[in-house]
């Protein structure tokens, strides 16, 4: 089973593919999108949808992990985030990826074992898991494959509470 | 020149698609794209893609004008709304049709002459300066025609600070 965990933005989108097989984890391909500051959105949005398509076509995840949104910081940032993810969540479902929603607290409690983790906690435990070299970069990065780890686990625990809950 | 006007939001998308030539306005068509409740978000986004496509296709217009957002009531719908924003500005820009964006207080100020008006002011007003019977329904596609009204008179009097202001 190959999942794609996606950590949303409108500057950057962090992913990561995993191949998920009788619970072990192997990463196969994680980076981020980027789109330039003083463009228009609507460009910066269909930079996004092409990268991501093109990610999709090249490792043809079946299904995708994404993090909920919460307003609790800035608003003005987190309509961009939400228009973003809009476009993120529109792209999977016309390329037939099944999508998987999971909030923040889930997916430091999947990682790290306690939902109140510190940043930091989360990239050492995804390092770890991986057992990559060094921490994936940027932070959105290895945000998206805490998301696509928490999926992965779910997934095998069949917990539907967290599980495609929708 | 041929402008589309829209309200956007994730169940009904208000559309109208007016011909504005020499100072005079004429409706071309206008309507609402709706998506089914208790369907998934994506399936939701990806029928707002597909509808405004189509609409596109059918009426060619050149510009299109659309609300910006302000999260004042409720955030977790406006986050649904900001989603299916993020889709709108995505396709219309793929179509390759230019955008404007306009707050509600610069629509009312244009349509009514007042930032403040009231709901029914601004479709008392779309319905008596584009000459129709009966107001347009729902709501959402009154205001649709209202953003489109705006654009049009802000492109005429080349109004910088509000059309086209990225």
């Amino acid at each position: 089973m190959r999942i794609l965990g996606i950590d949303p933005g409108l500057a950057i989108v962090g992913w990561a593919v995993l191949e998920s097989e009788r619970g072990s984890l192997r990463p196969i391909a994680f980076g981020a999108i980027r789109t330039p500051a003083h463009t228009d959105i609507e460009a910066r949005l269909a930079t996004i949808k092409c990268d991501l398509e093109a990610i999709i076509d090249k490792y043809k995840p079946e299904e995708m992990a994404i993090e909920e949104l919460f307003f609790n910081t800035n608003i003005t940032t987190g309509i961009a985030v939400a228009e973003a993810r809009g476009v993120i969540l529109c792209t999977a479902f016309s390329k037939g990826v099944k999508i998987s929603e999971y909030t923040p607290l889930q997916v430091k409690q999947a990682v790290v074992g306690y939902g109140k983790a510190e940043k930091h906690q989360v990239i050492s435990m995804v390092t770890t898991i991986l057992r990559l070299k060094s921490p994936p970069k940027p932070d959105d990065t290895a945000d998206a494959v805490a998301i696509a780890i928490c999926h992965s686990q779910c997934r095998a625990s069949a917990i539907g509470k967290y599980y495609n809950k929708r």
